[in-house]
């Protein structure tokens, strides 16, 4: 086999073989395929795409580049559950305890956040003594006792897609659903997951601005799934403006837990209860809707967020700050954001939301960067929101005032007043699922 | 300027300003840009193309990579010439005398030959003696003495378009028209030329199979001399069948010198004559009609031949090979090959008889190949000939006999017999010019 023929087939609109992939991944991951091959062959598929049988063999390929982890052997039915990545997405600290709390298993390797969009194991690490790096048998004795556990990722999991996502990044080839689709699916399966619910995000917050390519990425991951032998749900959802109101680690984890208390955002709330349904409807194989209600019952009733004290306790975190959030260590600093005029929040662009918060410490721009787990956003209003010129529509945290020069100049152009409301957007726009 | 972006801008189909374009290629070329960045721009490039700005600016950048070189200070209007590539391509040991017989000056450097496409100085380097190695000086004195010389490179022309071109190879990016005509004009800007006629081949045996790419091909080559403020002419030529009767270095010398006796064949005759011309109106300025009679006349009257017998004794060949060609060393074996059946040679598919005499050991397949000078093929038909059962219509000669057999299963497939003459191609197909 030749590589540049290989490149050129895909470059002039062929397929390539299981196999073929197979022997470029292989070759690309121990170093006999190198980065300039690689590249042109990534930029070739950003033009060309990929079949459903190529991207599900280039994803298998991926999987199998690593280390291969197996669910904990503790009984019951694991679920996973992956998001594209938003602004003001803490989802799984609050997803995680409803699942368990109905019965379900859930052992979930979160991320890290980088550039505008946060990551989950951050946001827990603002839980003081909160540790995210479990080892295998931890992760099984924590799930054993209370049914849940959020943990960074243990081991070399898909260290191909790693390689491979890192060239990308750098040579303009990352936004290609193929390759976002196997990059995402590769790590589920070597991480050995069966059932999975992925929130693929789309609008200005999300890394796919479009709906229709929200959509497609769905569905090629749900069809790699599927040749997989896998349960995949995927859940098309708005993220054109931030979900809740709080953008930044410690900020999040407080809206989380007012979320589990029953006292949370309705936008937050909607989205947590019917992702932790699709989730359930894997575990209990119920109806979309008594797996919806069962999934209320669990938040309203205070028994998810006790699951949610007992994985804190379980993974070394203080449970004080969460049932008295005003212990959380605060900002030294804040300013404010005033609505200019009278009318309504026709657009509140949630990428700016994000950047700004990174700005203010809430983030990283590069890997390397340290995180201010205080510093972040409230935000005041949603899109549709009425105001008047004056009101607060937003609050900024930071530890020193250098930092807000920034993030103030990029929140206000965030903002779009107008004298009519916007259409609203459905929270859960669409949904593509291989689950009968 | 991030390397990613300007690579994220042409994928998308933007274009790229001069600076960035230099920018690029002194980054490539001093090693700070990487070849993963690059395969993924020309990539991109392949699949975008670029502007006739963007094409100028890619060629400038590459032919300022290195050396520059000066034509020799000899007075006189110096002309440049360049084939991209044929079987049986021997027209620059004929067009060259042509032209100096009738007052122009051509200092040439031309290229070893690689796969299905021989090349010029290897060509000249099957006449005993003949050097290829001629230093600047050199050239000056051969071109003071007898109008013309013809030799290797001297110096590193252009190193950037040979890093790039190295890429492109590995990469299935070679065939981007841009990239290719930025390559060949980068190599004679880099040279000095300023008046140059480019014979672009199009057909089975050449680079751009189809005459709608050789046409694209002429325009942005012209476009990029008219950028410059160069007098460029291309001529879209027929490669569909090999050029003349003989492929093969001795055996094309042979060729050579009877057409510039004024017995060659009358394909390969008139497109000496047709190039001549177009070289010719660049010198003196006179029309198409008045250049061809000129060339014509050179050929016919035997001026051409003493200048080509002056060129190879200044760059110390012997010319009594020449004078008595069955002085040249023959090949040890042979073979024929007759016709199957009776009818018309239809097609007679110019790079399998290229691959053949590769073969044979006339051409290389890898840079390192050696080569046998004696080695070839002489056709006995043209596309159209009448041929009857068992009439011989090639023979092939080569030093061992077991490279006989992958050469004749490759040249008995190149030839495709009918009962009716195929539809003649005319030698000329079309000309682009920016000369009034």
């Amino acid at each position: 086999m030749r590589v540049c023929d290989l490149i050129r087939r895909k470059r002039d609109g062929g397929t390539l073989t299981a196999e073929e992939i197979r022997y470029l991944i292989e070759g690309y991951t121990d170093g006999s395929i190198p980065d300039y091959q690689m590249s042109a062959l990534t930029m070739a598929i950003y033009f060309r795409g990929m079949t459903a049988q190529e991207t599900a063999a280039l994803t298998f390929a991926m999987a199998d580049s690593g280390e291969q982890m197996a669910l904990p052997n503790v009984g019951g039915v694991f679920v996973d559950k992956h998001s594209t990545g938003g602004v003001g997405d803490k989802t799984t600290l609050i997803v995680a305890p409803i699942v368990a709390a109905c019965g379900g298993k859930v052992a979930k390797l979160s991320g890290r956040g980088l550039g505008h969009t946060g990551g989950t194991t951050d946001k827990l690490s603002a839980i003081p003594g909160f540790r995210i790096d479990l080892t295998p048998d931890e992760i099984a004795k924590a799930v054993g006792e209370c049914g849940l556990c959020v943990t960074g990722s243990t081991g070399e999991l898909a260290p191909a897609d790693k390689k491979l996502y890192a060239l990308r990044d750098v040579t303009a080839t990352v936004d290609s659903i193929p390759l976002i689709a196997a990059s995402i699916m590769s790590k589920k399966i070597a991480a050995g997951a069966k059932n999975i619910v992925l929130d693929v995000k789309t609008g200005s917050g999300a890394f796919m601005k479009r709906s229709a390519d929200a959509k497609a990425l769905a569905r090629a991951m749900v069809s790699i799934g599927t040749h997989r032998g896998l349960r995949v749900t995927a859940m098309i959802t708005n993220m054109d403006a931030p979900l809740g109101y709080a953008i930044g680690n410690t900020l999040e984890v407080i809206e989380a837990v007012q979320t589990l208390r029953g006292i949370g955002p309705a936008d937050l709330t909607e989205l947590c209860l019917k992702l932790s349904a699709q989730m359930l409807r894997m575990c209990s194989g119920g109806s979309r809707e008594e797996c919806f209600r069962m999934a209320s019952n669990a938040l309203y009733n205070g028994l998810a967020y006790e699951r949610f004290l007992e994985m804190v306790r379980a993974q070394g975190g203080s449970t004080d700050v969460l049932n008295n959030t005003a212990l959380f260590r605060k900002s030294c600093c804040y300013r404010t954001i005033e609505a200019p005029a009278d009318g309504y929040i026709r657009r509140m662009d949630a990428e700016k939301c994000g950047i700004a918060a990174m700005q203010l410490g809430a983030g990283r721009q590069k890997k390397e960067d340290s995180i201010d787990y205080a510093a972040g956003i409230v935000l005041d209003v949603k899109p549709g929101s009425a105001v008047c010129a004056g009101d607060r529509i937003a609050t900024l945290y930071a530890e020193r005032e250098e930092l807000f020069d920034d993030a103030l100049a990029t929140l206000s152009d965030a903002f779009e007043i107008a004298d009519s409301a916007p259409k609203p957007i459905p929270m859960v726009i669409d949904t593509v699922s291989n689950v009968q």
